[in-house]
């Protein structure tokens, strides 16, 4: 820990002051030699796993309750040493995974368990600090602060907003219709029929009533639709990129609706925000400016392991409103600090920031962008090979990394593809419905995932598609 | 990875099927010899830290900003090697860190960073799966559900509950009132006034009225303010262990109150919950078996890094009826399985239950004992110091490993006191308030805490008591 002495602030307790005390030297309960062979094993599965995650089947072939079958049904008396405990981990569990960090995982949304994500995880569960309150981690705080601030700029939001890290889209959402809750009791919370169903989950658990409104001819929220139940409303959320088909609502003029009614704004980019990186693919976000909060995940397409997504808002007050709370269990209020726990429904906080900021220190602007901007280049490839082939279809738009397609048939027909290519191994896809036909969906969001990687679910499609 | 083929179940897709594809070997973007060398340096400064924690100054001695004005204010354009990122934290970062995996950090409720534990979510991190089906990764959710019943069966719980793991014990009382509030909308959410204020922003923000209720001298909830309020509840919150004082609130009078009335009562045994793995602590459990939830927290004294909080119960019939949906992005329903999306908040789930399953594996029933009687131990060794020594008085009950004390003399003389404690870097306190009165509070719950740090800690309010 050399060096670490310097760069703190303030003054160690002098020493004279503590010459009358019996020297009691603390000795840690540490077996430093055990934990460093430990780890050694611990590490290079990991190195192993990730240089051949490709080998491997990308789908738990497992039958319901064959994992935890093979796990003792009981937990052991004594302690094991942790040989034991990989060793089950790699013969017992790994088996039953499905393997998200896989090149050829394009279902849901892929994403990444990428290197500096991985590392700063280790380093965020080895510190272990709760950062509940600025005061019990000062860093654990400004850190986020600072990586929420660094993602703002990479993507273009407006300056001064008042960012934190939640882990899930579904929490950003809940904390959002909270805040607007608090503006409009009992009004409606408005969204796309496409919107993700965290959306409806949330405005079940905050207690407001909820409308699905129906989209365009390419699945976009229709602006007429929200114009009509703007007055009872107490949110609307639009999505830049839906789950199913990553369209991207008009934001910007449902905002102004929202600027007229005084309603709450909550725009879910937890996918497409990322693609904002790039300034070709800006427009995704377009009108966040005008959002009153604005959701993106980095643990979906930036390369930042679950979880991790990122709230924005420019009404921090209403947030505020929302969860804050004094209890005398802890220190009076210091108001010239921000204690995150006031912002959302979670008192714990782990230390999320930290991967964030490795995440896009390690990556930098420019290797954000060419990740992105090459998924995107996979998926349109892919497009052109479905859109070129007799018999296949390409449904909806495809701006981003997302494909919907499917063959010419029924829909139990493409469901039974999806099935056997699922079953291969040698890819995962996932399936949606889009104008109540069945569609395969290509998700790019691996780090790994190359050409050849979309290249050989291709060929996989074209060899299954009878099979 | 020799040997997972193997233990896999299913085939491989035939290799003669494959004969007519072109060839195109995945070739992963990965770069396994740097990333064994980064590894090597992020798990050298682990070990070094887990080794050398205890001789760092407890809390950090930063300004208010001084962390983020160490690092950039934007994001860098070109990525940085991992090397540059580890020495930004060690030197920028660290120092705003306070350490509560230092064994005296004995403020709030003190945690564990343990050694299965940080390996654990390396692990997690690195497959990056996301257990919201059981189909996207079976081996999250089984083990998972088997890590709750070992739990369970470690702290005496009936079988055959429904258990599933939460961030926090903020989310599982989020979940329980949700549930709750099905059966009775409207009703009032009662607990004492000594609950965590997590169970007052859950009602707030499920929209249940919350009334906090008094205490008899021993601050646990009182049974007939409990027995006047219950015709108009819709949940009662029980706590075993009090975040001011580790009281242990009479869950089994409560529940005959709440079973009569058919209102839903959960324990929040965040805290002293994990006693209970001891037979002569059992009793900080009694009357769980007749609670609709119960949540108790490893990540608080179960020596598991944050964030895992453990929830079961006897009806998840309720909970699935609060958060369950069937979105089309998702495969039809498989009612063979369990999908733990259906039983919280949240639809993207970390693979948390694997470190709780690492931790019981590595610990053992007996390991986990031997820990919580030592910090018990610890903890009635600090309260006879005080008591036997003229000037000091313990204030409460402390049946666990808290004990609150206070110097003779003003709220302002103890709460200085608290501060030159904490300024001295040698050990961490926190504060409450018990009848009105400020008192300092000792909560030995870090593993590597020894009988010496304790003493250490004892030494300095002594010295520093007038200073």
């Amino acid at each position: 820990m050399e060096g670490e002495k310097d760069v703190m602030d303030g003054e160690m307790a002098d020493e004279s002051e503590q010459k009358d005390f019996v020297s009691v030297k603390h000795k840690p309960a540490f077996d430093g030699e055990q934990f460093r062979r430990d780890s050694e094993a611990a590490m290079a599965w990991v190195a192993d796993y990730l240089e051949h995650v490709g080998d491997l089947p990308v789908a738990a072939r497992v039958a319901p309750g064959k994992v935890r079958a093979s796990l003792p049904a009981a937990p052991p008396e004594q302690g094991e040493p942790f040989d034991a405990v990989l060793a089950d981990f790699r013969e017992k569990i790994l088996p039953g995974i499905t393997h998200w960090n896989h090149p050829r995982f394009f279902g849901y949304f892929a994403n990444t368990g990428s290197e500096p994500g991985i590392l700063a995880e280790l380093l965020v569960a080895t510190l272990n600090v709760n950062g509940m309150l600025w005061s019990t981690s000062p860093a654990a705080t400004e850190v986020e602060e600072l990586a929420m601030d660094w993602l703002g700029q990479l993507v273009g939001l407006p300056e001064g907003l008042h960012g934190h890290v939640e882990d899930t889209a579904s929490t950003a959402t809940i904390a959002a219709l909270a805040a607007a809750r608090g503006l409009r009791p009992g009004g409606t919370v408005l969204a796309s029929e496409h919107a993700n169903f965290s959306v409806e989950k949330a405005a079940r658990l905050v207690g407001l009533p909820f409308r699905a409104l129906p989209v365009d001819e390419e699945f976009r929220l229709r602006v007429d639709a929200v114009a009509a139940e703007i007055d009872g409303a107490a949110a609307v959320v639009t999505t830049s990129g839906t789950t199913s088909n990553t369209a991207v609502d008009p934001t910007a003029e449902i905002a102004g609706l929202c600027e007229r009614a005084g309603v709450w704004l909550h725009l879910d980019a937890a996918y497409a925000g990322s693609a904002a990186v790039c300034e070709e693919l800006r427009w995704a976000l377009a009108g966040a400016e005008r959002a009153d909060s604005i959701v993106i995940n980095p643990h979906k397409w930036l390369f930042t392991p679950m979880d991790c997504s990122c709230v924005w808002t420019r009404r921090p007050e209403e947030l505020f409103r929302a969860f804050s709370a004094d209890p005398e269990y802890m220190p009076d209020r210091d108001t010239t600090v921000t204690d995150l726990k006031d912002y959302g429904p979670a008192l714990g906080r782990r230390f999320r920031g930290l991967k964030l900021w490795a995440v896009l220190s390690w990556y930098g602007r420019e290797g954000l962008q060419e990740l992105i901007r090459e998924h995107v280049r996979l998926a349109q490839l892919f497009a052109s090979w479905i859109e070129e082939t007799p018999g296949w279809e390409v449904v909806g738009r495809h701006d981003f990394s997302v494909v919907c397609f499917r063959r010419e048939g029924s829909d139990e027909e493409n469901q039974a593809l999806l099935q056997r290519i699922n079953a291969s191994g040698e890819a995962f896809l996932s399936g949606t419905r889009l104008n109540a036909r069945f569609v395969l969906r290509l998700a790019v969001g691996n780090a790994r995932t190359t050409e050849g990687d979309v290249a050989r679910v291709w060929e996989l499609l074209c060899s299954l598609d009878r099979a």
